[in-house]
């Protein structure tokens, strides 16, 4: 059995590209129809310009869950870059009337140029971190909101999930393969996110070109009962793919498998997968036979509905590595973070910068732009989410002489420019080290998989 | 108040297109890379022309559920003609090493030339429904694996939500707008889907461009915080969009927000919208303000939150329109439908067909291609689902020889030719009509929101 080290699997698994990625298509439209809606209104009234700004957090983690873990920001620059209205959505919006002449026009020029700031991808988070900040223009700014929650609600799902299946292995691989459970296209989201939660690798092969993760698997049981018998099956896998290979035991008979798997491809078998039954005992009956067979090297890896408590359930079982689906793509019970993007500040009729929030009965939010930074104790723990409302000047004077405080916030995009160290590859490594060192900061037992609440409380200061 | 009746709304959401689509990226490296492992080592060992049938279905529905609903037939259609391994993937997957060169060579020319029959797309189904079966060589059908199992698992999973929640809502109106949490693409998949169960729009720009869906929305929380008070947001809005237009009450207080609205929009004010608090008290309040103030044609329209329990709570409040958020595109506690995608039968090396299974312990599997259909009672209602092994032209003859019998299975591919039907606009228009017909068939309490077993049982028969 080989335990690696969490840091040398961490940003590991990514790579930089090997082949050019194709066009990607607009973004423009992945959009509710009232933002446009509101945006034709706004240009009418003469509201369209006011300097707004827009804060992503979210009310509450999911039931029992400790921590968030922050994951789509690069997504959401890289989505940013292609969000442009071309003839073939203006075409649709004008034939549809979904609006006027007047937003048509403007849409057509549209492009981001304000700022955003942002939780680094990979860091925790907790209820009402303000975990992305929108700066510009009304109309700049709402156009953005259902793309950008659609991304950081589910990658963060994901990822949030992914966080304590990586916790619960204790240092064993973790590979994710759950695309076919997740529309096939946030499948692909899903393997970044759980990537940057330590995941070691995927089986998504668009996620792996995408972003330079690596890619994993080897057969399916289709391949076994293919063949006219698993002898004949194994001698096939073992000749195309040579002998580092694993082989899939669990078609038949697990013992009978076991046999002819190291009768095909001898001691120096790389592995062996179960995919079914009593993993337990399965595994400690497997790794006394491969040991009895004298494979003493070869791996046991295991891929039967695993959660966080399925894996910690095998800490003691003779597992190497483990392969997670369903239960990682659909964020292990809590398939959306129910992150907001609220209007918390913008210019009135006078210009000035105004404070705003929502009053009545439910869902009150707390208004103002609020800087961010989490208190450290003398031993580097997390102690607490420390939220400040006041102008940007006031937030980074008092972010720079506060030396207990981690500041949280970094520039995603500055002018309309993304900052593109948190996109690509580039990003997606830098993502997964911030969470590792991040959740290394939490609180003794925030780790743990038991109902809890937060693992540190969010405070809000009022600065002048 | 007013109910139409379910078939005025069913297929009615949805229109032919109005502008050309822009052309989609390839799908095919949207698969696990397991899939080109076992592709390559058939191809090296001469199984990979063994003709081969797979069948998705699942063995179970999520807990308490009595009825699935097939969505994504018609995406699947659409996806396979973009299956297609271009010059960019091609150079990846050579520049990675996931497959060898005689691999490559086979994937550069890939087409299906196979058959797919399957069940109409709006179909209910039960555990083993046999909701699409692949028939063709291993390589043409095993390489769409991952791609058909993405799209049916999640787009069934928001589908047999939402035919709940239209069930609930007992011919009101339900709109989805949910985009904001799901995944950016998947949320386009959901709406689709959404509809196909019979909600009669969706906010999502991209669903309507896609498949001629009505879109829907008007303004949010932050449209009424930009402006410097409520009057003059309401204003702005009813100036750009008519009377016609909905308005956002619970910004500040919903009494005065009543008010304002009806002074700013008069009695022919189209709708007002409540998106928080206790829906049930609130929405008789506002019924009998507006009322009172002679607007007695003003709708009322809710959006907190509400899954299929939160609309039945609501049945006897004045309530017009459903909007459905996170619990739709999220499957409403069951994101993922657990739909698998198993050979059942091959040609072995004597070229003869032979059922194949699985049979370890765990996840044993019944061999052998499989015809289905619904047996009714004399009433029409659903009694069983058939599921008949056998060859082709035995399950031919029995489905026209029993009149008992509904047929389950239509041809979706033929010869590698998609058949349109199933595509587009008018496919999601044909399965909003076979979910309305599917669902009327079921048992008298089949469509009752407590848990219970699936509500008819699945029989299994051979035929020689």
């Amino acid at each position: 059995m080989s335990a690696p080290e969490p840091s040398a699997q961490v940003g590991g698994a990514v790579r930089p590209a090997t082949a050019p990625l194709p066009p990607r298509p607009s973004t423009a439209l992945l959009t509710d129809r009232y933002e446009l809606t509101m945006l034709q209104a706004a240009l009418a009234s003469g509201t369209a310009g006011r300097h707004c700004v827009f804060e992503v957090f979210t009310r509450r983690l999911p039931p029992g869950r400790r921590y968030g873990v922050l994951a789509g920001t690069g997504r959401v620059l890289e989505a940013l870059a292609d969000f442009r209205f071309g003839a073939a959505e203006l075409e649709w919006l004008a034939a549809e009337r979904v609006v006027d002449a007047a937003t048509i026009d403007y849409l057509a020029h549209y492009r981001f140029t304000g700022e955003i700031w942002g939780y680094a991808e990979g860091e925790v988070f907790f209820p009402g971190s303000p975990v992305m900040v929108v700066e510009g223009t009304f109309a700049e700014a709402v156009l953005l909101e259902t793309l950008i929650l659609s991304i950081l609600n589910y990658d963060s799902a994901v990822a949030s999930a992914a966080s304590r299946m990586t916790s619960a292995a204790v240092g064993r691989p973790v590979l994710e393969m759950g695309s076919r459970r997740a529309n096939e296209q946030a499948a692909v989201a899903a393997a970044r996110a759980a990537v940057i939660a330590g995941f070691a690798g995927t089986s998504n092969l668009e996620a792996g070109r995408r972003w330079g993760l690596t890619t994993i698997g080897t057969a399916a049981h289709a391949f076994t009962l293919l063949h006219d018998d698993e002898e004949s099956a194994f001698a096939a896998q073992i000749a195309s793919q040579g002998r580092g290979t694993t082989l899939l035991v669990d078609t038949f008979d697990v013992r009978r498998g076991v046999t002819a798997a190291i009768k095909a491809g001898g001691v120096e078998l790389g592995a062996v997968r179960l995919d079914s039954g009593d993993l337990l005992s399965l595994a400690q009956d497997v790794r006394h036979q491969l040991d009895q067979l004298g494979a003493t090297a070869t791996k046991i890896t295991v891929t039967s509905d695993l959660d966080e408590y399925g894996i910690a359930a095998l800490a003691a079982a003779p597992v190497d590595s483990y392969g997670v689906g369903t239960s990682v793509v659909t964020g292990s019970g809590a398939p959306t973070c129910g992150m907001v993007y609220k209007l918390v500040a913008r210019a009135g009729s006078d210009g000035a910068l105004a404070a705003v929030a929502k009053t009545s009965a439910a869902k009150v939010g707390v208004g103002g732009r609020k800087g961010a930074a989490r208190r450290l104790d003398g031993e580097g723990r997390a102690v607490e989410e420390v939220l400040v409302v006041g102008s940007e000047a006031a937030i980074t004077d008092w972010a720079e002489d506060d030396r207990e405080m981690r500041a949280l916030h970094v520039p995603l995009v500055v002018e309309g420019a993304v900052d593109t160290r948190w996109t690509g590859a580039a990003g997606v490594r830098l993502a997964a080290l911030r969470h590792e060192a991040s959740r290394a900061e939490l609180p003794r037992g925030a780790r743990r998989l038991s109902a809890d609440e937060a693992a540190i409380p969010t405070i809000v200061r009022e600065l002048v």
